[in-house]
């Protein structure tokens, strides 16, 4: 492991930016910890409304001790962009430890990294991670080895607490907790599947119907294409 | 209330990314709303390493339905800008509710807009609002008429769902909690002083040391020019 210990997101258009912004903001509280966020070229990148600016090339970046991928609305278009995907195998070659917030382990799975590895995922898309030959794991951080990933978005917080303890102990990842007053008290109990009312869930499966749709095809290309390596 | 209801976050050098991404996150998944970001003049601003590009100028913005202010180290120096302090009161006589996350509360009370009102903060700061007459309470999210406030870094979450819930109904914020996955587990209880062990508050407090010294004379300072207005 190098000193300082170097952590890297590697952002796509239509990446969902909780899953990067609540790891980073664990990660920049940690005094072992150089964080670095990087893109295809260096491009910016946008989500939702807010605007990245100032990233680093994925081109460039020689290596990292931690990769990280998010996930976001745009994770099946980054599974099948090869130039994109090249920088992850090559990236992931090198690294420590391989990572994901939510649907970015389906791109991890894409890449052939979580071969007969237990992961986890967004509860929507959990499924989908057998078929690049991972174990999904309904859980909200999953550990295999040297592959650890979390839930759905705000899982990230979980899982980036679960790699500062791992790697510096757990007095080091609890003062961070402190620190970012992490002591959630959800004002309601509708964050998974097995605890939201089932309006809601109706609400939630309905409006992902048509995205949900070109998802899984987009999936079934990618895993087409591991298999064909 | 307009529709659609506009939320504004005002930005400014030295705030904690988190305090206001994680409730954009949320906001941007709220169909009803529109979220605008903004800082003095549009300026970037920069936090921990990412760079925040293309924001609104706080001196264009006609008015908001809810104005929020993020906390973060820099909300002491904020607070003392007087060119900002003036949008922010600007803002706020149009908005219809006046909210903040973690130390973001401070530059409410310096603005005036906390005189007798109960509202929370990032802990190690929360004593500091009976300083601008405000009514501190060691809740996640509190809540007096018009004002809605949450506390530490990661309460943003918290906070924005039930503004979510008070504008749109339970039903439209389950549904957000249920597509960000909000079921939050942390690894350890350590997010609170009144859980976190002895040695872990220690750190924490030692690490703060020489910089709350400069904020708490800050907060002097302002609560003394509020006095004086």
């Amino acid at each position: 492991m190098s000193t300082p210990f170097t952590l890297l997101f590697a952002l796509y258009p239509g990446v969902t930016q909780l899953d990067f912004t609540a790891p980073h903001q664990v990660f920049s509280h940690w005094p072992a910890a150089a964080v670095h966020v990087a893109s295809l070229e260096g491009a910016p990148v946008s989500a939702s409304g807010l605007h990245f600016d100032r990233l680093e090339a994925l081109e460039t970046v020689a290596r990292c001790d931690l990769l990280c991928l998010p996930g976001g609305p745009g994770c099946t278009d980054a599974m099948l962009d090869a130039r994109f995907m090249a920088e992850i195998r090559r990236l992931a070659a090198g690294a420590h430890y391989i990572t994901s917030v939510c649907t970015g382990s389906l791109i991890l799975g894409a890449a052939g990294l979580l071969q007969g590895r237990r992961a986890t995922c967004h509860w929507s898309m959990l499924e989908s991670l057998s078929l690049f030959g991972a174990v999904p794991r309904a859980e909200r951080v999953v550990r295999d080895v040297h592959v650890i990933t979390g839930a759905g978005v705000t899982a990230g917080i979980d899982f980036a607490l679960t790699v500062v303890a791992e790697v510096s102990g757990e007095r080091a990842a609890q003062a961070i907790q402190l620190g970012l007053e992490y002591a959630p008290a959800p004002p309601f109990d509708a964050g998974h599947p097995a605890t939201a009312p089932a309006a809601v869930m109706r609400d939630v499966r309905e409006r992902q119907a048509a995205f949900r749709t070109r998802r899984l095809a987009q999936v079934a290309t990618a895993a087409a294409a591991l298999k064909a390596r």
